[in-house]
């Protein structure tokens, strides 16, 4: 699978960014991480990296959201709490400095494509990811394309019943109800005051986590019917959170949806499968993808 | 866009079954109408409507759930609440009774593609179609061609936070919280112990349907990010409602989600536009398709 040519990942999150070389069959040769700056500071970084290096094409999964609409604005970054990035135009900056063919779309969305072409969603049509960690973000890949539309999907803000036994508040400024705001990282240290951590898989919040989780993970599998529903982030790394958010996805599905391999919820329903390099490995797919296929974005 | 060829569309509801001849330019030529009674019953209808018409393939969209994988269960309704219909091959029945192509589809996935080829999403990526009526039922179409993966999505049944004033049981009998459960028709007439026709547009009730449909949207505008909203169905005639709706979105978003087509809310959900026979249309288109490009199924 492996075409001989080099190409570049940028991964772009909150607290750090990642770039790396490496080939179409999701091979890293080579990557350097430094902490997420405004873009004045970060950028530069950025082409110094890949400067020289041959890429072929280069693709940035990055937090959002982020405008995909073919055209001019293609790769800007819309208004985000991250101010400085704020209407910051990462895909045209990209492709004119580096003079290469630049994708972008939201880190979900790579990660997911990541798990479809090489980890736990390979050979799947229909693979929805779910990062669990400071947000909660959801990516889709069908017929071996991230789904996008007005934006790309943003589904860690869909709304969760709240618990009867949780009366803390949302850790999302927009939302007082939303998966993101109830069962993120950061709420799940406010709900314990202290880092997740430090939390025994026996603490009474990981029963109120799996709840929020299973509510997600239930309309995601009613809404887009996935073949696979793959989790990861930094909360997920917490495997006794899996069999308590099936049982959680059993209960709730009421014996409506089971099929195939929703009836098997434990090869349905699964832990990202790349190490961490998810991402890395999604961007240097879709790089490839476009190398050769340019869409016609500028 | 008419390519001179005569194609078949059916639309399986749980009440009454439509037959039509049509092209592929949606224009539909002739249809007839009857109950729905077991398949024994109403299949041979069917094939006698279509037999000697000289179709160059056909279409059928039923209510579901539908086995939609390739090879021999394709076009297979599964376990359902109407029993003489589960298990029953809908697509190899077709197929080999009238010699020609048959796709199958859920009723709502050929419903949004109706909307997407000819109606309220023409020339949109990303068309979400919901339809509130004796259920609710999601239907999504994304660069032409319906949504796909374990089965078709299944997003009535998506949970919903209850109401703070409704105290009514749900009418799923899955789902004690999901959509269809608290806001079909059937769910409004139980909450108004009256038909839906019936009750004033300044009823209290409209609130709460209100209430429960705008959390359906928000969830599925964030999940899937659609470039534009369809309603339609029995319930979605009210057309108080949409205002409603919209506004319930606005508020549930927080200010998050407010970019090109989802800042005009009054352009982004919008009603259906067919005047019923989106499905039939969107069978006709669906038939056409797979005409001269017969997907491996069988």
């Amino acid at each position: 699978m492996d075409d001989g040519k080099i190409y570049g990942a940028v991964e772009i999150g909150g607290t750090k960014i990642i770039c790396a070389l490496g080939r179409k069959d999701g091979t890293v040769l080579e990557k350097v991480r430094f902490p997420t700056l405004p873009p004045a500071d970060s950028v530069p970084k950025i082409l110094e990296f890949f400067e020289g290096r041959g890429i072929a094409s280069l693709c940035a999964g990055s937090f959002g959201p982020i405008d995909l609409r073919p055209g001019p604005s293609y790769g800007t970054i819309l208004a985000c709490p991250r101010e400085a990035w704020s209407q910051y135009p990462l895909g045209k900056t990209l492709e004119e400095s580096l003079g290469v063919p630049a994708v972008i779309d939201s880190d979900v969305n790579v990660a997911c494509m990541g798990e479809a072409r090489f980890g736990a969603g390979k050979g799947k049509q229909n693979v929805l990811y779910i990062t669990v960690g400071t947000g909660i973000g959801i990516g889709i890949v069908i017929d071996g394309k991230p789904l996008h539309g007005l934006l790309h999907p943003e589904g860690g803000h869909t709304r969760v019943t709240r618990h009867p036994d949780d009366r803390m508040a949302s850790v999302c400024r927009f939302h007082p109800d939303c998966a993101e705001g109830m069962a993120s990282g950061p709420a799940v240290g406010r709900r314990c005051s202290m880092s997740g951590e430090s939390i025994p898989d026996d603490d009474p919040v990981w029963e109120i986590e799996a709840f929020y989780l299973a509510q997600l993970v239930r309309n995601c599998m009613q809404i887009v019917s996935p073949n696979v529903v793959v989790m990861g982030g930094g909360v997920m790394e917490r495997m006794s959170l899996f069999p308590m958010i099936r049982k959680g996805v059993r209960e709730q599905l009421g014996g409506h949806y089971v099929f195939q391999e929703s009836s098997d919820l434990d090869t349905y329903i699964v832990p990202s499968s790349l190490g961490g390099e998810q991402a890395l490995k999604g961007c240097l797919a879709m790089a490839a993808d476009t190398f050769g296929h340019p869409p016609s974005r500028f």
